[in-house]
Order: C-alpha cells, then structure tokens, then sequence
C-alpha cells in the first residue's frame, strides 16, 4: 500500500480537510501540513485532528512532501502555483481538486514548468453545500467519482501516486481529457446550480417574496439546496468553464421554450410524454446508482 | 373536539390514505370507507388499515357520510363530482386535495349545485415523489400547510369541519382566494417541477447521456428529485394552472437570459452579487421554516 510520509493540503476546507482526515483513517498517512484560508481556520482544523501543524507556502512547508493537494479556490491558484513552483521537491507529487479543469490546465502548463510533470489535475466528483474546516468529514469520497485529467507530460508514477490517494479514500478514480471533464460536468453539475441560484433569485426578487416562501414545501427545499453553495466559488467556476457552461444553458433555454410551447397549446400528450421520459430516465439512472 | 363518524375517501393514494390515517391517530373518525384507484390499491388500502371497508361512488358508500376526501387526479374530478352530487346528504361536508383551485372551483359550481354551500376546496402543501395507498404514511400533514379556498356560497360549519380535520391531522391552515393560490403556486412548485424535469429530458436526450449520468452526483440527485413525481398528475397540474404557470415560466426564461448576460461578458461582481442574493434569501427562508 502506497504510504505518503508528508502530506500537504493547501486550503483545509470541506474538500481537502476530508482528504486529509480520509487518509488518516486510512493510516497511510503520515504527517500532514495545513497552508491557508485563514488563521482561525487553520486553528480549528488543528483542533479537529484534520492536520498535524499549519505552515505557509514556503520551502520548510513544502520540502519533502510526498503529495500536496491544492484545495482552494480557482481564483486564488494561480498565485499558489507562482508561489510554490520553484520551490517543490523533484520527488513532490501535486494535485488539485479544482471543480473546472481546462482552466487548472492551462495555468499549471504557465506557472510550473519544470513541475510539470508530477502536477496530476484532479476532481473529486463530491461536496456538500457547506464549506471550511468544519464541514470536513472521512467518508465524503465513499464510493464517489473523482476524474483525473492526466497531462501528456506526466511521469506514470505521479498519476498512480494520485489516483491510488484517492482509492484510499474510497473514491472510484476515472482518467479523462480535460475538455471532456467541463463539459460534462456543465451538464450534469453547473449548469443544475445555476438554474437552482436563479429561481431562488426571482422568488427572492419577487414583490411577495415573503408570502412565496411561507407556501414552499419540501420539493422546492430539495430543488434549491444547491443554491445555498458558495457563491465566490460558483462564480468562478462560471467564469472558468464559461463556453461549456453557455452551450448547457442555450440547450436548456431551447428545451424549456418546447415545454412552454407544450403548455401553451394544451398539448397533453406531449407533456405527459416528455414527464414520463425525464422520470424513468431519472428512475433508471436511480437504480444504476445504487 | 369534531368527531367524524363516517369519512370517505375518493382515491386512497399518498394524500388520502395519509388523511385516513392522520385522523384515526388522533382518534377522531368512526369509519372510513375508501373508494376508487383500482382493486388492487383498495385491497393494499384495507391490509395496511388504511380504510375499513372498499365501496364505490353510490348512495349506500355515501349515506350518512360526515366528511368527502376527493383526491383523485384533476382529470377525474368533472366525472366524480358528477357521479356523487344527486347522492349527497344534506349534512355531508365535501373538500378536496387538488394542486390547483381555480379549475377545480369551476368544477364544482358546474357540477354540485345543490350542495355547493358545503363542498369546500382545499390543497394540502405535502407529499412526496412517490404514490399510492402504499406510500401513505400518518405524519405526512404534521407541521405541513392547508391552503382553503372557501366559495362565497359555503356554510360556516363546513369551513370549519373541514378545517378541523387539517388540523387534526397537524397541519396548520390558511385561506385565500383560489387565484391568489393559484399563482403562489405556480411560483414555487409548478414551475420547480417543470424546471427539473427539462433537465432531466436535457440530459437523457443528450447523445452522452448514460455518461452524463454517470458523472452525476448528490447535488444532481436532489435538484431532480421531483422529477420523479407523476407524469400524468403534472401534465394535468400543468394544464389547469397553464396562465400561472406560463406567466412564472416566462419569468424564469427572463431571469435566465440576464444569467446568461453575465456570464457572457464575465461580470464576476453580478454573478457573485447574485447567488450571494440568492443564497441568502434560501437561508433566512430555511431559518424561519426550522
């Protein structure tokens, strides 16, 4: 079994606090080295047993890592990948768990250079709507997908000292090109966000916003949970997978006016028939699932 | 505390069952007698203690009844109405479980007549993806709202008979006017049932889509719950509430296309300044819920 003597985690939040304590549960972790997203933070991920020290992105931190996994924000990477290149170990493995991947792709082809070849994009497929140390929990990648999109460059040894982090984790790991990943996960991730943010903006924005939400129930609790994510984060993963997210949306915006049309011309059977198409599809994908 | 010595229920499914069985826990009904959704439903019905005894839409299943449930499909009520309105006692209280009110309102002054002063329309806010006499469950109205749409013509005692078994059966009711319903929901579950099940059509029409599914996960899952709910009780809710509903889309399809603007040109501060709108509005709704 792969051990990691020296883990780092920069940005000890929902998704890589739980990376680390997944790890450990594991035991095949040795120690592990908290960087950013704030003091307190930081104290609290100590508190938890998440990690064993905090440090900053400089070379006492880094020397020796066996993997670093960056955990932050897309917006606060490219600074993070600066700061770190010419400081990372030839044997450091490093990784991301960035939700867009062309984007992480591009800026780790500018920023590490002579690193590259042991810099393995990742996403693991999981997440809850909250965030930070907190949040954080060992069984967040059970039996949850996590896509890898390998370089050209990388050394076989850097992808299998990453894929095999996450299957101890539990996670089931998946190569793919990094053009595919946004693309699919355009569909099947951000675009469902930023539909839920945007009826819970026009109900909000409503004149008797009040009174709609006293009469939402459960369906419509479910239906908006996504919307209470971050949003710091869902705009720059707008931003960042911005064309495949703008294809998802048009193609959303062409089946919501044939539903319309539907509606408006009474047309029963159409409507019954694109319902019972979306349920069983839904029950089938259900049962795949389980 | 009103007692019901005879209750009938017309289509013993999640909302009628789920009545028969509220209101025998609290102890306030003498016999319930179910009536409809098929041979097989009614035989479960029986078995699972739901009703006492099976009887259909005639003058000895009617005789002396205390209170009506109509909770069948909107497509089923013009010939229910119609079949038990000369049967009805003068001292029988009618109410029902409709999504929508308006139509179900026209319904009734066409077809009751005589007994319109004691047929008051109701629509518990409750229920899950799943049906049938077998998904009924006793709490399902606990803490769960009851919007009455009384009619000018009711009686004060049939309100209030009707109004008492809602509670009975722990939800809390209110009145409005049966357009005002109407329109409130439409906001906030017409149109998030018609949202999700689009996505779900979007994603299974896709070439991809078994990959797309794939790659699917928790936020996906709950988004489209309610995709899974009735194809034929949703065409149906379509249709009755179609100027509501239609008039919510086309808010919706205008919110989308300003979604669309900022992602486009990348306006971070708009994007963020919206989900954040967003985000927030979902949490104090959530608070004042809990």
């Amino acid at each position: 079994m792969a051990r990691i003597e020296k883990l780092v985690i920069v940005g000890v939040g929902l998704i890589g606090g739980s990376f680390a304590l997944a790890l450990k549960e594991a035991g095949v972790v040795g120690r592990v080295v908290g960087v950013g997203r704030g003091a307190s933070n930081i104290r609290r991920a100590l508190e938890l047993g998440i990690i064993d020290s905090g440090g900053s992105l400089d070379r006492e931190t880094l020397k020796d890592a066996d993997l670093v996994l960056l955990a932050v924000p897309v917006r606060q990477m490219p600074a993070v990948m600066r700061s770190m290149a010419p400081l990372l170990d030839s044997g450091t493995v490093v990784t991301d768990a960035g939700s867009t991947k062309q984007d992480v792709v591009e800026l780790a082809r500018r920023e590490f250079k002579a690193s590259l070849a042991r810099f393995v994009p990742g996403h693991p497929i999981a997440g809850t709507e909250k965030s930070g140390a907190e949040a954080a929990f060992a069984a967040l990648f059970r039996e949850r997908k996590v896509v890898l999109t390998p370089l050209a460059e990388n050394e076989r040894g850097a992808i299998a000292r990453v894929r095999a982090a996450w299957e101890q984790c539990g996670a089931r790991v998946f190569e793919m090109q990094p053009q595919e990943h946004d693309a699919v996960l355009a569909a099947v991730s951000h675009l469902p966000h930023v539909l839920a943010f945007a009826l819970v903006d026009l109900v909000a924005g409503s004149k008797d916003a009040e009174r709609l939400f006293s009469f939402a129930a459960g369906g419509f609790r479910d239906f908006t949970r996504i919307a209470s994510s971050s949003p710091e984060m869902w705009r720059d993963i707008c931003l960042a997978n911005r064309e495949a997210l703008l294809a998802e949306l048009d193609r959303y915006r062409s089946e919501l006016a044939a539903v319309r049309v539907l509606i408006e011309s009474g047309d029963a059977d159409g409507l019954r028939a694109l319902f019972s198409r979306a349920r069983e599809a839904r029950e089938r994908w259900l049962k795949g699932v389980e």
